[in-house]
């Protein structure tokens, strides 16, 4: 096929397309921006491009005036290139910066917009490998018989008929679109295409329309959207592998840092906008990163599976999310249409595909969904309970009779955010601790066997662990006074000091202070006692459950009995404890790749009765009794020996 | 519920809206035009608003710089009044005048947009009343049951589970601009709203939500979209009844008066668009008249659907027709998807739904198929004939077995166009026209009872035939020298006065021209030699045919003894004609208003076979047979004694 060169001024970037590439497209391929709200659709007038030099064949448009097209102004949507090419990008169709509010642009000079991490990918239980591969996107190369005297039928219909042939499709949609470039398109690419075809909502849509084989370009992305925490995946929708893993904070935490006081400063004046581009930015710079560290074409990412909590999909469509705290606490939206991405102001294909995994309630998200269906808790006869540590802590019970969840609210400590040195757990962050009780020293890990630079959720429940096994903490949670060079009072109270500067990445000593284990107490003191009310209002007891899948961002691996002798965790037999790490983003994972994963996920949201802990009368006092290290009721945890503390000298 | 009066600028328009209206929809139901390209979803940012007085609720959108907002520009589809407003519309946002090129705007100035006319309603054999009535827009009046903490599905599952509890809708959409507006609507509404369904390709889309009960106001149109002439009607969902019915010439015959010419055009700078303008812009025109003469809301018009040649539907969407008149002759599409209307520019509710009536081929269209259901052709054992007198002629043989189309060029003649008195079939049209042969005395019938204006299709038939009976005319159709007040030498050669300009309401006397009736003779030779060879082709003989359908927009009526006479229809007992009026126009409003026909319609398109004339070897010599009065073989014309000419004097 014929190739041209289009250069784009004024970044002055230079690209070889295939001839039938538009503009639009190119411009993509390359990471040049042009502002397109209609998803290349010739309908929003916003790709206006000025031509310098070279032939075009552009589609006719009332959106360029006469006046305009004297000018050389050009649709990039619409217009392909006939020869190489030189392109101007005006200022006005440049990224839509202009249209953030002052406020926003300040939140971005002041570095609020940090890069994306990679991070370990989430591992997966049962995982995708049981659901039949079928990706929310497909692309079909297709070679077409050319219409003759004898086989007549019109392009749109030789296409239908043509997949058809491949698959059994009953309802098929196209847009419009599609159909006013389908003639040209089929002809100049002497009737070899790819088509990409999305599920949407029980039809097909032909989502694309491309010249050529470009089938084994096919990739999609998998997100976790976390109230503090967004994690996304690239993932090869051919092949099913996982090209990268990277994690973020959530920039709205910057308007709060919960889901209730983020859904009181979306009623502000701007508020919702604000909190929608906060997320939708993030996502859209880890796309970026994730394509270009892996050297993909953004017009190959075909679409996206996101998995959040219920105010995070609100937020990310930019639906109000005001219902969701007001009694009786019920969203706009738990099962949301598949949509076009573009619609959400996330940048794949413009033309590609967003879908969100069903949630159960205001409370109970498609977080949640996502790692039931990740775990295989709604499809085994054993009574299995998922715990999930994030801000909110989720929390799943049963098996393929009944599922029954609930959420309490931990906090991000275990995120690594509210913490004096908490970190993602990412590259340089300690996430393994020892501590000799004989003389405090201190042995870590930190990710990627480098110099530390911060602690991850699993570093803190190693510390604590460590601390009271050491005697240097005593039950409430407070630092005991011995006279150590590790042991200071800081600026934040009390501090013990786990490396020096001199070890470390960091510009000061990385410590855990006092503030840090309260944050990290009233964290686990929500989980633990939320899992003992649901267990206790089945009227069962932890001895009848079979697994306890954990699963959050806190780490790639979790010490069990460390987390038991804080009091994360119940003392139960240590082989029923699996780690999962985030299942949200494995269940979005699989779900992206398969549609059975889709369907099975809405039934898993059908099933999950929500149980509201607020309203039920003893989880306060659950609460209070666990926050201590690591209960109250010592009985609950047998295996704990707990140390009176000592003092060295 | 709560009413606020707003007021537009410059437009000094004001409407009394209820609370939860969108301005942009405030606009559109006062006539005062703000430009919209996305309909209403708040994405293309075009239908910018400055409020200058009063409270209004605004949806968030990046569409509205920080700068533009203190100003106090809103986007129009985005924002509600909360109090009476004063609202300016400026220059920017209104209608896109500026956006179509300076011939276009030639052409308006030039008075080709003409208003169109009121014509009868056509008529319909079987018509829609076999058909179930199931609208392509349906309104359902829904009181949902409000959330409360028994019952606490979210929103929107809330709206599709009152809608199935009415309706059996396996597949339902939503575009997120509905769940984006969803939570505040429902409540604002106090849970009491009106939802439209439309049936779209397969599935069923909520196009509309809307407080309050306004499911008596739902209403559609039905198109003819004739090479020559638009015809529209204005129809009541609820009731099936016909409000209005207009018709206009297509503008686009400035461009071509037939398909092939129109097909170059399109190919040149700006043809497309232009074609595509042209029948917009009349279409607009028809609906702004048809809305405003029966007092309804362009809001409360939520769909419509368009018969056209297959040409003529290409124009319409603006999809490039070069591939029809290029070997194989293959069309882009037969079958085309049901759109927003607001894609292909028609102006109606801005969700409301577009659907085309499926076509067969190249040159058999979906004017055709609308055409055969509205007869019922399809559907009993007698073998039929329907011939659709258009410019082109279409002709359709068979029974419910079989099914095979020829199509014939015509001209426009017969619609009145292209001959020098010709006109619509509208009010001031001569219908009927008798001579008596003794003295060439003419009494004739004008539509509406009024001074004539012109002369229309069924006109020209009845003139020819009297002419020819009184010994005016040669077989060949010259008209001969006899002298007589009324035949006189003219500008374009000999003509008959049919009237003195003093009888009339015209400027000049109404005659009719050797050239008119050479016109006349080829048309009528094109359709009288296609229906023969498509019978001979069938190996039949038209006394085999038990029902002959006339179809075309020539007139009220047609003589069927006058038709036969001059050659037109073949020489049958009169008792088989059956006159349809426009038939292509009857089965759109049949599809509209129930999807049974729509099915019905989809089955005929594949049950067709076109079969191409232009390739036939006699069909030219019957062609040249036919282009005398009534034939060259009178044997094929017992019934007509053709009289030989004789002088008065």
């Amino acid at each position: 096929m014929e190739k041209f060169k289009i250069i784009f001024y004024p970044d002055n970037k230079t690209i070889e397309v295939e001839k039938g590439k538009s503009i639009l497209s190119a411009a993509i391929s390359i990471g040049v921006y042009i502002n397109s709200s209609c998803g290349g659709d010739g309908v929003c007038g916003r790709c206006k491009v000025i031509l310098k030099k070279g032939q075009v064949f552009t589609q006719p448009t009332g959106r360029i005036s006469l006046e305009e097209r004297k000018k050389g102004i050009y649709l990039a949507c619409l217009t392909t290139a006939q020869s190489d090419l030189e392109v101007e990008i005006p200022p006005e169709s440049r990224l839509d910066l202009e249209k953030l509010s002052l406020e926003e642009i300040d939140l971005r000079l002041k570095g609020l917009y940090s890069e994306s991490e990679d991070v370990e990918p989430s591992e997966s239980v049962l995982g995708e490998e049981i659901f039949v591969h079928s990706p929310l996107a497909t692309k079909l190369y297709l070679e077409l018989p050319p219409p003759n005297l004898e086989d007549k039928i019109s392009d749109l219909e030789r296409l239908y008929r043509q997949i058809r042939r491949i698959q059994d499709i009953p309802i098929m949609q196209t847009g419009l679109s599609n159909i006013r470039r389908l003639g040209e398109l089929l002809r100049s690419a002497d009737w070899k295409i790819t088509v990409t075809l999305g599920k949407r909502n029980g039809t097909a849509e032909i989502v694309l329309i491309e010249p050529g084989n470009t089938s084994l370009k096919n990739f999609g992305l998998a997100f976790d959207i976390g109230t503090t925490t967004i994690s996304g995946q690239l993932v090869d929708l051919n092949t099913k592998k996982v090209l990268g893993t990277k994690a973020t904070y959530n920039k709205q935490a910057s308007f709060g840092s919960d889901i209730i006081t983020r859904i009181i400063y979306a009623q502000e004046q701007d508020g919702l906008e604000k909190l929608h581009h906060a997320v939708i930015d993030g996502m859209n710079q880890m796309i970026q990163e994730l394509i270009h560290e892996h050297n993909i074409d953004l017009n190959d990412v075909n679409c996206i599976l996101c998995a959040g909590n219920t105010t995070m999909v609100h937020l990310l469509l930019r639906v109000d999310p005001t219902y969701i705290r007001r009694e009786p606490y019920v969203p706009t939206a738990n099962f949301v249409p598949t949509i076009r991405a573009a619609e959400s102001g996330i940048k794949i294909n413009p033309r590609g595909l967003l879908s969100c995994v069903p949630g159960v309630s205001s409370y109970a998200g498609g977080d949640v969904t996502a790692g039931v269906l990740s775990c295989g808790l709604d499809s085994v006869e054993d009574l299995s309970i998922l715990i999930d540590i994030g801000t909110n802590g989720e929390i799943v019970l049963g098996n393929r009779d009944f599922l029954i969840s609930a959420s309490a609210s931990a906090g991000p400590a275990f995120e690594g955010s509210g913490v004096a040195c908490g970190m993602r757990s990412s590259r340089g962050a300690i996430q393994k601790v020892k501590i000799t009780p004989a003389d405090f020293q201190v042995t870590y890990n930190a990710i990627g066997e480098v110099k530390p630079r911060g602690i991850c959720g699993s570093g803190y429940i190693d510390i604590i662990a460590q601390m009271l096994q050491a005697g240097l903490l005593d039950k409430n949670g407070k630092i005991k006074m011995i006279k150590h060079k590790r042991i200071r009072d800081g600026e934040y109270g009390r501090e013990f000091v786990l490396a020096f500067k001199e070890e470390t990445d960091s510009t000061s000593d990385i410590v855990v202070t006092e503030v840090d284990i309260e944050n990290i107490k009233r964290a686990k003191a929500a989980i633990y006692s939320a899992t003992s009310a649901l267990i206790k209002y089945m009227a069962l007891d932890f001895s009848k459950i079979k697994k306890i899948f954990i699963a959050g961002g806190f780490g790639t691996s979790i010490d069990v009995d460390n987390a038991i002798s804080i009091g994360l965790l119940p003392d139960l037999d240590r082989s029923r404890f699996i780690f999962v790490g985030n299942s949200s983003l494995a269940g979005a994972r699989a779900i992206l790749l398969s549609y059975e994963a889709m369907k099975k996920v809405n039934e898993i949201a059908r099933k999950i009765t929500y149980f509201e802990l607020s309203v039920e009368p003893g989880y306060m006092d659950e609460y209070m009794a666990a926050l201590f290290f690591p209960h109250t009721d010592l009985a609950k945890f047998p295996s704990i020996k707990v140390k009176e503390g000592r003092s060295l000298s």
